[in-house]
């Protein structure tokens, strides 16, 4: 592959490019928020898979984290982050690796909800949270079960019991910030309830954490809640969009696209974007305005009406209008540059393996690498 | 990241499995095909994206092959490929590197379908072959458009005119040997007869190509073919095997995972491959049986009854019954490992980095690197 060129006019399509600062200015927002709310924000780095943007999310600082995967566990504590939270479920069989990370260093927290994973975890001397189920939507134990208490008990007994978790997903399927604040006060009655039921049992419980980008912008009252957590609010997409979360020209990240050819009586344009620059997520086909592969912008980022990737093959977008729209398909002659925004910002962004930045400084593309595997 | 370990029971999950076995067996069966039909088969690379799979499809020496982005032309032209079809329709400013690889010895054809894309690629002295649309799936003319005949003298006057080809995408719609041989004769006769019409106006055409996996496997003549192209042939996946291109016990690729939770009473499984190592890719979702996020196997490869990946977050799969099944969820403790067959090898494919090759020689895990990007 060629060298990353400096201007992007000399772009190979397709790329991902990102506008840092709508990026920044959603990094802040959220910040003053868990800042009014008075919690600790651990920003989740599965969609951003990158060093320079964790360590933007510490202000500069490599900060407290999420991650989804040991190879972001492993990638950013060698980038000087020491505090970890790894929240997907733990497979015993990865303990060695926990362990190896904290021996260097980290302190890397895993998250469970079973008894036989508490005991793998004492025996690996490895602290944990318990996920609680605070929306039917995943894992997780509810307040009122007995295995809370029962896995409680068996972290207690090396100090493995950090305290608890829980992450509102069905909040993605509501729109609105009523919504969305319901749905906060939920994942917070889940996770207070279920560090007073270990509490009342003699448990320590000093971590009580929450978090999904719907509930983390629209939650009033965050009282007995520790830790805020949330992924892909840096960036933004057109799921956040379409309920309402952000707005459309929030979205920081884009794929820059090339027109490579016309159906012209079908009013079809093809580009150079297909699903492996995309992704296949469809996370719109299910909300009120579908937004196909994404939704098209001209080169600067401006949204052009009504046009969407209606389909796409592996290397080959089909843009054309939304059906019953009003506009008139726009002049795009073949070698047009066009910008496409995801629906999808984590699956999009794990497409590609570099951000090229915006706006190019002094003509000069900057280019930040991201990192995928497990 | 760990280096790669050389027995499967040490494999960090999800990692991407691929059946040697098999994929020979698969690789076999369409050269006997091309051979039996009289034609050259020209496979392509996209679904599998590694060196050493490119150099099997040759039996070992690196033959002709179509790719559909031009970091896979300057990958395996550096591992010997010196005839290469690159099959996305050009964009003007892909012309210098495709210049850059055509200096350096690489015999690299372009398509297009437009007088524009015909007067740049005259100007860059780049041959082409003209894209036909068979069935109104995407791009292309037909025989009858009087643009072909615009294009081919365009091209015709630098020697540019290498020929005509199709792609019968629309072949993936429908099942069963009889269907998909109704398109291969569609292809045949679409690009025959495009040919057939550029001859007409004196214009060579050396060479006829068509292709997709089902109508490779169907066409009964290829009567007027020079080429035959097909790519996700070579692993199968669920799709291919839901219009009866294949079997399931064909399919050469699968994710291997471990089983990190339950939700018992929801009839739930959490393993720990979501969309990130599956991909997005729902392309049964429209077929008679909807296989969900994928088909789950236990670790030997022997599929288990009506259990499928029903749901996908990130990293997390949720394994359940598929609705109206007769059969009861087996037991699957923490930490189980499972087999899990994809909907789509080519996007499955692309969320890895790596092959681990089964079976494992002496117990000894081999590794095949596969690349990204463009």
């Amino acid at each position: 592959m060629t060298p990353d060129p400096t201007r992007i006019e000399d772009l190979a399509t397709p790329a991902l490019l990102l506008d840092e600062a709508k990026m920044t200015r959603n990094i802040e927002r959220l910040a003053a928020r868990a800042r009014a709310l008075g919690v600790s924000l651990r920003p989740h780095l599965k969609t951003a898979k990158c060093t320079e943007i964790a360590r933007r999310l510490g202000g500069g600082m490599p900060g407290p984290i999420t991650v989804s995967t040991l190879a972001e566990a492993e990638v950013f504590h060698a980038a000087g982050h020491d505090d970890i939270l790894y929240a997907v479920g733990i497979a015993p069989q990865k303990l060695a690796r926990v362990q190896a990370l904290r021996e260097g260093g980290c302190d890397l927290t895993v998250i469970l909800d079973s008894p036989e994973q508490a005991k793998a975890v004492v025996e690996a001397r490895v602290p944990a949270l318990i996920e609680i189920d605070s929306d039917g939507h995943r894992g997780g134990r509810r307040a009122e079960d007995p295995a809370l208490i029962e896995i409680g008990r068996i972290l207690h007994g090396t100090e493995c019991l950090r305290g608890v978790m829980t992450h509102a997903g069905e909040s993605y399927g509501v729109r609105g910030e009523a919504a969305h604040a319901a749905f906060a006060e939920r994942e917070r009655c889940a996770v207070v309830a279920a560090a007073e039921a270990l509490r009342r049992d003699g448990l320590p419980c000093p971590v009580v954490s929450v978090g999904s980008t719907p509930t983390a912008h629209a939650a009033r009252d965050l009282t007995g809640v520790t830790d805020l957590r949330a992924g892909v609010y840096m960036f933004f997409d057109l799921v956040m969009a379409g309920i309402e979360v952000c707005k459309t020209e929030d979205i920081a990240l884009s794929v820059l696209t090339t027109v490579i050819g016309h159906q012209r009586d079908k009013g079809w344009v093809m580009i150079d974007a297909g699903w492996m620059a995309m992704s296949r997520d469809r996370g719109t086909a299910a909300q009120d305005v579908d937004q196909g592969y994404g939704l098209v912008c001209d080169v600067e980022g401006r949204v052009l009406d009504d046009l969407i990737v209606g389909s796409a093959n592996q290397e080959h977008g089909i843009v054309s209008l939304r059906p019953g729209a009003d506009a008139a398909l726009p002049d795009l002659p073949i070698g047009t540059r066009l910008r496409i925004l995801p629906n999808h910002a984590c699956a999009t962004a794990a497409q590609h393996d570099r951000y090229h930045l915006l706006p190019a400084a002094d003509g000069a593309l900057k280019v930040w690498h991201r990192f995928g595997g497990w």
